[in-house]
């Protein structure tokens, strides 16, 4: 599946041994970490085992999530705590069906955050969208355990995909849109001082349904760009 | 979930408390380890993490899978080796709704072997239907991860049973059964000496769709019992 798991800070060498195994096994090729606390190969080939030898070798490190992603076209987080902010309304088998949809077209990153803290708010704005894997009670799920249910259940909905998902901008496009759309609501003083992150999470969990590909992003942006130039003149009318 | 984890002599301790943590996310309180080669409690509890710690500390270990299953009403294997012979024709979402649905009314075994060769024919003669996770090509889970999977997906099931099936014969019930059933067939020549556990396994995967009740087997038991004395009479009219 053209998939890209994506493991943020793992503290655990085992973990992103354990992640590559399960990638393996549902035909996920492309591995990435975030800034790893340890890179101790030998102990991610032990968890690898041979099944998983050829993607922990393939794997690419990366030192910002946003790097991690630039090239891909649609993220997902993953997320165990659900705190009223977080806006995780989504179950995993809720997700998968997407997810498989937009594989056929896109590149699709699953984002799995630390084994202490998970995901942080700033990288859930990453994602377009986010799901939690339903547990018993206030249980939760090692890392490398979320990785491998996630990927049989996406694993399970490609091979039920109906109508595949146009090809969509990337996050590197995507992001370049996000920040003018910024400037223009901070233009306009429609920014709140004091939760940057999570109002433009709204924003993007809201536009990422309209499933915006790169001519449409071009779009955005050279609207962003004309308006803020249009306000610029009215604040300084003598500045041109 | 009244489900009961069987794992038929692991090798490794950490998968052991891998699985109970797995057990503890899904709400599986029962753990049961068959004839393990080592149990080294602080491998084991590192793995359980605090999340599964009770589960782990609460499992029992039994010297063969017959005892292990005794009390249980309904046992479903796992398996990544789909030979001819194995009969395995289900997938784990395929076996996940009967799975829920019996574990309302009977105790429910779900049995994983070993890291190496998985569940043997001896093993699988044990179980009253087989299943297996899809995964791409030649690969295979961890038995650690191929717990968390198949919890996963019984939890999701469970979540939707809609007709909960009957409590049916123990173990221990069907086993006597399925013994006076053999020495029946072999009174009359009707059972191939060469593959025997094989043969069994087909009759016990036959009756296992009829959901035998404790009073049926006890009906089967007695009409077995009667028919072997019929036949020994007629070996040797002379003998009683």
């Amino acid at each position: 599946m053209p998939i890209t798991v994506v493991l943020v800070e793992p503290k655990y060498p085992e973990n992103i041994g354990a992640a590559a195994r399960a990638c393996a096994n549902f035909g996920v090729r492309n591995l990435r970490v975030v800034s790893p606390r340890v890179m101790d190969w030998e102990r991610i080939l032990t968890m690898a085992t041979r099944v998983g030898e050829e993607v922990a070798k393939d794997l690419k490190v990366f030192d910002s999530l946003n790097d991690a992603l630039s090239d891909c076209n649609y993220v997902v987080g993953s997320t165990a705590r659900l705190g009223a902010h977080r806006k995780v309304h989504k179950t995993l088998r809720e997700v998968a069906c997407d997810v498989a949809s937009y594989s056929v077209n896109n590149r699709v990153a699953l984002v799995f955050g630390n084994e202490k803290w998970g995901l942080t708010n700033e990288q859930l704005y990453m994602c377009h969208d986010v799901f939690t894997i339903p547990t018993e009670g206030g249980s939760s799920l090692n890392v490398a355990q979320a990785v491998v249910v996630t990927l049989y259940e996406v694993y399970q909905a490609a091979s039920q995909v109906a109508l595949p998902k146009p090809q969509v901008a990337t996050v590197e496009e995507q992001e370049l849109m996000y920040s003018k759309i910024k400037q223009v609501c901070e233009a306009v003083d429609f920014v709140p001082h004091n939760n940057t992150v999570l109002w433009m999470t709204s924003i993007k969990r809201l536009l990422a349904k309209t499933e915006l590909t790169s001519k449409e992003v071009k779009i955005i942006v050279g609207f962003c760009r004309k308006l803020l130039r249009a306000l610029n003149n009215l604040k300084n009318p003598n500045g041109h």
